[in-house]
């Protein structure tokens, strides 16, 4: 991927600056708040089932977070998600803690069942468990494997016939046809409570303004993982505390030089 | 507006300490708690209708906002607002997204309609929503308009019988009779989710301290917009997250001297 | 107490990264994840009737707080306590703002009825009010008081039968036969909101690793306290901002040595 794309997406989100409707978990919505906003997106967050429908058909994307689902949330996710199919907004999906509860593994799979998700977004574990493929999880964390994620993520895009984003030390975007495996992204990240579910979000900017899913994905989890390294090193030997807030600091910041210095993507050539 | 009447407000809020009781949305709770702190107050989250009426009736002031509304919490917001217009504690009301949604505008209605209100603290979007004007919103943020935000608070305060604080560029206080236009404040508070809804908690808790609540307001306006001005300025060139931290910082720390410096308010001479 | 044996805990605790149930207010979600994640710890936040028994069984330890009670989540920490009893996984409770309301006084003592409770954790007044004795309180902020919290502590722990844990200037652990008082912490601990409630967290990472609650609750509140006076001392002139992010720093950061070195622990004779 040429990375003077993902500068030129940077940019047209900055200009957009997209309205993201998020329904997310209550651990993590003003970090991702402040996420956005620090992006160049305008957050919204509304729960109640009298009000979703007419947020997300105005919205530029729609994000779903089960994080802390219950049943009333994951009625109003489902109602934002089909006004959002209805009305050609797309929405990104993170089932947070799949595998860990039947709760959450069952909450998963309805959603994929009765929202078309443009993109899933989740760790290896949390992507497997709603595919319906074996792997461990531990609470909302991914757990231990050398199992292939590139495979998994093509596996289930084809499956489920949406774009897969799985991520961990490496990155995989693939909708079953085209897949990228970014190497970017910091160990810090999972000091931080709530970067993955932010992530998730930031692909919402940024599909909100790119139809092409991939792209639209590959592009912010390079950027984001840019934006974690550039923090880490920022704040080496300071602590988790302070990387969280430069990595909100630094997601208004990184430079289209940066992206282009230090983006590290490949394409995968499938067989 | 003599500026040591703002220094000598803060002081004795500091000393009384009021207790602050939110009802406020889920994403800005705890920068809620932390801001109410550092300025020197103590704040208070209670939502379920079994307690809302014990918890107001005790309070300062009762800090409503409906930025992420349910038809339970709007039901509990009713319940401690009649606790506490009953007690006379002064209840400020932030409609936040009034006009993004017909829930939301209609919840607002309904606030002001059931609870006597003392402030009533938004943009100007959402001030004109609730008041049955035409203006402009997306999502929870203003829309942009050249309109006569001095025109709208009074009109409003007028016909809903209450201060009405519209914030922005420039920020209004009126009561219909006595006006005043405080010029402090930085835009990167636009950058920071939750800070208009800290301001409307801040409004409550000088609101608990002086019952000219035209006064209350604009001195909770010059200082947050100092506090804002001198964060800003400390942390440049390091972006949103630094800057959201300062703010609570600030909060603590600037000085009565700085108060009298750098406070920009000016009295309307109505017609 | 030997100091070394806190450090020896706290390094059992980062192999074991135990898996933090918690079920806690809106306030303090995020600070109390982050805090967990710095410490070296898993949260989990899991709240819906339908999963609570799946996930506390899984955990280390479940931590209960009614911060921002409803009778929904009342409902869900009873279930999920009854499963942890069931599974042998410590409880960890604390009664927020227990005597600021009714309905918050018999919750606790529901609670403490329903649920077999590890460590019973809160302020002076909230700990007698769910005691049944008599002591102010303001909001959920201890009140002032002469009162002897050693001999509260103990009253409290034979009477309900749990370890109990009074924070204050001075912080007392007790389980009615042995007892320790902890002289490390610091002011500026009540000028951030959810110290409280993240120490009770962390109070559970300790019980998730050491069955004997007394030991376990006396090195959390060493640790703490030294987190929070290396954290302020790193902050000194900087404000209660830059002191929360400095304390989820410290928080992976205190070393053994100054375990060892500023450990200021107490053990009563009792008579």
């Amino acid at each position: 991927m040429n990375q003077e794309i993902i500068s030129t997406l940077l940019k047209k989100l900055r200009v957009v600056n997209p309205l993201i409707h998020n329904i997310t978990n209550v651990v993590v919505t003003n970090f991702t708040a402040n996420g956005l906003l620090s992006l160049g997106a305008s957050p919204v967050m509304a729960y109640a089932a009298e009000e979703v429908a007419d947020m997300a058909k105005i919205a530029g994307a729609l994000v779903l977070n089960i994080g802390t689902l219950n049943s009333t949330v994951v009625e109003s996710m489902i109602i934002a998600g089909k006004s959002a199919n209805e009305h050609g907004v797309p929405v990104i999906f993170d089932p947070v803690g799949a595998g860990a509860t039947s709760y959450r593994t069952e909450t998963a799979k309805k959603m994929m069942n009765e929202v078309k998700i443009s993109v899933l977004r989740g760790n290896a574990a949390e992507i497997a468990n709603v595919a319906g493929y074996q792997w461990e999880i531990k609470g909302v964390d991914a757990g231990h494997s050398n199992g292939n994620t590139v495979e998994l993520a093509i596996l289930t895009a084809k499956k489920l016939n949406t774009v897969v984003v799985i991520t961990g030390k490496d990155d995989v975007i693939s909708d079953g046809e085209t897949t990228y495996v970014v190497h970017n992204g910091h160990p810090l990240l999972t000091k931080v409570t709530g970067t993955g579910c932010l992530l998730t979000s930031v692909i919402g900017a940024f599909a909100a303004i790119e139809k092409d899913f991939v792209l639209a994905s590959t592009a912010a989890l390079v950027y984001y993982g840019i934006v974690a390294e550039i923090a880490a090193d920022k704040t080496a030997h300071e602590g988790p505390g302070s990387f969280q807030i430069e990595l909100l600091n630094q997601l208004a910041l990184v430079s289209n030089d940066e992206i282009v210095k230090y983006g590290n993507v490949e394409k995968i050539e499938q067989v």
